[in-house]
């Protein structure tokens, strides 16, 4: 079955959303900037999954133009796969549009991929393989 | 530690949606009228959780709203907690402001509660405690 690894949260202020996320009793277990996409991001872990908070660092960043047009909000949702390359080539045989062709660097050393949210109900959808799958379960 | 229970989804055409989800590899599992918000909705686990979605009935429906005005994507994220009642006390007395003052009735027998977007970062959160947390893990 398919495994949730994140919830993709677009922000302007981390700090502020941080402290948001945690009044609801969630706890910032990593934080890490990914210059690839000009972004800061926070991870709060629930049982299931985590959040990832996103604040962008520059205009050029995604997460930038995301908040400029719809405003602060769920940016993605990720699942976490083994074998990203497989998932990738299964979904284009069924002729899903994807907006990454191939795996490319994500947070923690992952290998992610994106869909595009017109194949999947408006939803964008990250799948994500990470390098050691046991080192997030601490 | 909080629960994901559900990512829900707001879609125009529920089997185009299902059908959608299910070519990642996930199942239908339930699907139900929940008549109060004028919405039927499909479930469909992952591990960690359940994609919810929601399609309006008519007009009326808080879904129908978001559609016209956002267009289809994820509408909210749900997390399962064990006192509801108790858990809108602590987020009232921290000045959270809630859509829902009182626990109300949701899908699959269970009480929910909103709380506002403006208080979580732009993320529509919905609290749920379920009649039978046994009942939901076959």
């Amino acid at each position: 079955m398919l495994k949730l690894d994140h919830i993709g949260v677009a922000v302007t202020d981390l700090a502020q959303a941080i402290e948001a996320y945690q009044s609801l009793g969630l706890s910032l277990a990593h934080r890490e900037v990914v210059e690839r996409d000009a972004v800061e991001v926070a991870f709060l872990p629930f049982e299931g999954g985590r959040f990832e908070l996103l604040a962008p660092h520059d205009e050029t960043s995604p997460v930038a133009r995301f908040l400029a047009k719809r405003g602060p909000g769920i940016h993605h949702v990720a699942l976490a796969v083994d074998h990203l390359q497989a998932v990738l080539a299964q979904l284009k045989a069924l002729g899903l549009t994807l907006i990454d062709q191939e795996p490319r660097p994500g947070a923690e050393g992952s290998q992610v991929a994106f869909i595009h949210p017109s194949a999947m109900g408006g939803v964008l959808v990250e799948l994500v393989e990470h390098p050691n799958k046991e080192a997030l379960r601490d």
